[in-house]
């Protein structure tokens, strides 16, 4: 989506928005933890998020593949930086293809900074020399496709020769710039207000009417503060520099002082009528803490973007624009999903169909890795040596002690802590969990912890188990399982035996929503083919992490035995207003008990507070209908009844 | 499905069955009243019916068409007649062509009477002389295709000729009509219980194994009793004329011992353990009253075939196979929707997809009418004068106190037993309501009123409303309609101006389901495209009942100005959850707080009930799990759990 229609969304909706700016690292690692960065820093809530073109150009390949996870995989609407330096013209013919490949649908036009070594900005033969003729290019070669955003320079621009009518020959390339067809200004950083609020006057008096996006730059500690002033020249109003100079020994006062100062500045920026700004673009530095303290001095602090369309993140890539399911299986490796299904012809609409059939690619044509080195992983999981060892691994993880396995480098979603000790038990018991979800019976689609969806709806999932279990474990529990028929599982070991009690074909739908004025949307399957395919990913995990150990070592002969012995297995509780029937085929131990209580103690006082509120609601219910007939009796002439008008 | 699964399934489910023959009725009224019985006569749980062959091969038309509809249109499982009798080889090659193409699996293969007015049979020219060669022709020349029933005549056959071996030679008939691939029997009807166990006997003697179905006629007056006594030749026990004569003058009387007599005998067959007789064959005579008390007496009446696989009747002809949605708005006219539909291509499978855009046929095309001559409409309906008549009219419908509308052939669903006192309401306030649901949240698939689909699963509906009202009242209608967002509508008057309040292309879901391992289905829907389609034929039949009456006269011009003028609305409430909610906009009048006072009742009630059996089922889960925790530490080492065996 463009960013221009996100703004004009949020001032319709009557709220300020808010983005973040990144830049690509410059290592695998620092990409990764980026990556984990942007997707919990989407919980803050921004209406969009950019990224920087790689410094003098060098690294474009890297902003590039940066604009592409962030749309495809995390799913968040991105704007990229393009640059005139070191661009000849077939650069930003590819930038733009890529881009828009990826579904990016927002530019940030730059000229650029100088190419690293040099001060003064030379032009790429072949290339562009001012913003304004990127502009033009992107607008000429792809009509309808990009929103363009320019920078504008409250302070000035640092190349700007000196002189009177330096200011005014800014504000007449700015308005160059926005004639060519920039829909929005990001501004350069700065801390005083005034000189923005004064540089606001004069863009708007030069007729430029587009929305200006104040850069604000939190003050994360004085080193790097005092840097970016420097760099970029910045005025510093003097209550900042009194009030930080006296903490600038100590870090955490620096960024408490530095949040209260920024906030206050912002908080003026947006109270300012004449200026009109509807929201802010944080400098994040690729750092989280100041901006989440920044949006929490503001108030504006875990808002979220909006109530997810789907249960899982979709992705923004035009050709996965129509995706409206996924299996379960993926659920804590959705690049994988991604890559193995990226050469699909299309993505069923509302239900699976016929796309069960394509190959999910062999486990050689994808990177299936677990991305993390043996030291780490030493550091992480140990050196375990009996299966107990691994098995007291997933129980930490699922108590929240452990915050990777192999298979999911994330901790356990929110919604599963109501089984989270359900979890960590069956893991001790010898089956491995990688994978669950709770029932839900028909919670608002507007719920924080399991909405998704548009307003007004109620979605539901069926409870959902996914582990590792031994072949002597495995059988009596199949009894078990197939005593209550309303539980469907699979089991398949890494050699492909299959067991199973489900003999329809179809796919088991186990997250869907019903909404006003529309089909049931079940985002979420469980089914054989995809299971299949998912087992051999699933074991292939197992074996690399085996392999992160020497050869011949007690861990490394511990996990490939597991791996090649145990069964991966899925189970469905298909009633799902009975979620806690998932367990019960494991025979939970004596201690368990307890927490069972609880739990009924839980759903009891939850029943009770239902009827309570069903019972007002009916009260409520029937005012409204009393009232209705009063109105109607009384003002029968009016927007009422009119029974006898035939 | 072949009545040879049906009947294993009945065996293995350990239930008796039952079966009712029917034949082509004389007249066009006749027909469409026997198509009325069939549609609630299997509401007493017939596991098929069967369709008797044209008397004398003449109605052979009438046979095929009896067993298209019953098929296609009731969606009941259908056994077709086929004789010998004045059918050339070509004729009975169409037959089976077309009972193929109607999805008819079931053939019951006789040599038929002699025709008409003769005595004797004789074979046609180029026509077949036995059953047994009817047999054989249909397994060569549609290998698989038929289950191929024959008749057993414990009797013996009235053109046997007499004498020692009579007997015998006839079982060595029927011996040859099983190898020929008969695969159960029919008998001709008795009386005498003696008589068929006795022949029982010897077929099965003769080492004939297939199922022997009883044909058993119910006694329905004196008269027809003593008629087809005589004119088969049945031996009747003293004891049938000695409880019956005395009453024979007295209809109801005759019925009633008749019913006990015929029930004595029924259980005596069922209860012979050596003759092993699984089900009865009713030759209802295309009454309903007989067969009716008959099961009552039995004690199975009442009971259901089986859910059904979909809220609506699925037809049953091959190419429909795999219908599994339908717009909401042809409930009560499904002949007319499926004719409308019959050139289409493919039914969508689990959703609508790209069929909605097959036009549904110009109106000219398809014989929309209301099916009822002027003077049953005039007895039914009167001569309406003033708008209130009408209304009055569509009251005493939904009241239960008329039992057809233009609209409607059938009584309103016992479903709508619960907001039928809203309808009414509706109705005098106006608003000609011609089709509506109440809403469902969630109750269980067996559900006798609501339920449908597989055991171990949960329908839902939303609440639904269609009806006429006039302009005046339409626009404040819609006024309150859009205070409440849950609510969508359409509304379209004969000219097509639509008004809306949906912007989704899509459809919107009215009733679907959520099943042990499968997707949601979702077989009822409300959408645009359709609704367009619709709204031709319900004015169309609104002009059509106006055009009963005389031109110029007042009723005439009533029923054709409030055609003319009318919008046809359809709301949804979507929030299934607050089902009465879709009654808001219609602010009910005062004398309606009671009822409403009455459902918030109900619904108190049923919340306490719910709560109770909730706790209860709470409690009952603790127990078990306690028990299973028991289980599991007492019997650790048998089929429990073996932590330490890893």
């Amino acid at each position: 989506m463009k960013i221009t229609e996100k703004l004009q969304k949020a001032e319709k909706e009557g709220r300020t928005f808010w983005s973040f700016e990144f830049f690509p690292p410059r290592t695998a690692q620092g990409l990764q933890n980026l990556y984990d960065r942007i997707e919990r820093m989407r919980n803050l809530g921004p209406e969009f998020i950019d990224i920087t073109w790689g410094a003098g150009g060098k690294n474009a390949d890297l902003t590039s593949s940066l604009v592409q996870v962030c749309q495809e995989t995390i799913g968040i609407e991105t704007c990229m930086h393009l640059c005139c330096t070191e661009m000849p013209k077939e650069k930003v013919e590819w930038a733009l293809a890529q881009a828009k490949q990826h579904g990016c649908q927002n530019i940030l036009a730059l000229r650029g900074d100088p190419v690293a070594g040099t001060s003064k900005w030379e032009p790429t033969p072949g290339g562009f020399t001012n913003a304004v003729d990127l502009v033009k290019h992107i607008h000429e070669h792809y009509p309808g496709d990009f929103c363009v955003a320019v920078a504008g320079f409250p302070q000035g621009h640092p190349e700007t020769p000196e002189g009177e009518d330096a200011g005014k020959q800014e504000i007449q390339w700015l308005k160059e710039k926005v004639d060519a067809g920039a829909e929005f200004i990001f501004t350069q950083l700065f801390y005083d207000v005034n000189i923005f609020f004064n540089w606001v006057k004069r863009v708007r008096a030069a007729g430029i009417t587009v929305p200006i996006v104040p850069g604000i730059m939190p003050i994360q500690n004085w080193e790097k503060f005092e840097k970016w002033v420097a760099r970029e020249n910045i005025v510093v109003p003097q209550h900042f520099y009194d009030a930080l100079k006296p903490v600038k020994g100590d870090d955490e006062k620096v960024r408490q002082v530095g949040t209260k100062l920024v906030a206050q500045m912002c908080k003026e920026i947006l109270a300012n009528e004449e200026a009109g700004i509807k929201g802010l673009h944080i400098y994040t530095l690729n750092l989280e803490k100041g901006a989440r303290m920044l949006l929490q001095e503001l108030g504006l602090e875990g808002r979220r973007e909006q109530i997810a369309p789907l249960p899982w993140r979709p992705s923004l890539t035009p050709h996965r624009r129509t995706e409206s399911i996924r299996p379960i299986f993926w659920a804590n490796r959705v690049q994988s999903y991604l890559s193995r299904t990226d050469e699909w012809d299309e993505f069923p609409n509302g239900r699976w169909g016929d796309s069960r059939s394509p190959a999910y690619g062999d486990l050689d044509g994808y990177p299936v890795s677990i991305n993390i080195n043996a030291n780490d992983a030493y550091n992480l999981w140990g050196h375990p040596e009996t299966f107990a060892d691994i098995s007291n691994l997933f129980a930490k993880f699922c108590r929240g002690d452990l915050n990777k396995l192999p298979w999911s480098s994330q901790p356990p979603a929110s919604e599963t802590s109501v089984i989270d000790e359900q979890l960590a038990k069956m893991n001790e018991l010898g089956y491995l969990t990688i994978n669950s979800q709770p029932a839900v019976d028909g919670v608002s689609s507007d719920d924080k912890v399991h909405g998704w969806g548009p307003s007004g709806g109620y979605v539901y999932q069926k409870a959902y188990l996914e582990f590792f279990v031994s072949p002597e474990l495995l059988s009596p529990l199949i009894r078990r399982i197939e005593r209550d028929p309303r539980i469907t599982y699979y089991a398949v070991n890494k050699q492909g035996d299959l067991r199973t009690n489900t003999h329809s074909e179809g796919p088991n739908a186990v997250t869907w929503g019903v909404f006003p004025g529309k089909e049931i949307v079940q985002p979420t399957i469980v089914e054989a083919v995809s299971f299949i395919a998912w087992k051999d990913e699933a074991f292939e995990l197992g074996l690399q992490w085996a392999n992160l150990y020497p050869p011949a070592s007690p861990s490394r002969n511990l996990i490939e035995s597991t791996m090649n012995t145990s069964y991966l297995v899925n189970i469905v509780a298909n009633d799902f207003r009975d979620g806690m029937s998932i367990f019960e085929p494991f025979l939970l131990k004596q201690n368990s008990v307890g927490k069972v209580l609880e739990s009924t103690t839980q759903t009891v006082n939850g029943v009770y507070e239902g009827v309570k509120e069903g019972l007002n609601g009916l009260v409520e219910n029937v005012k409204h209908q009393i009232n209705g007939v009063n109105d109607a009796s009384t003002n029968g002439n009016g927007n009422g009844v009119a029974v006898d008008g035939h």
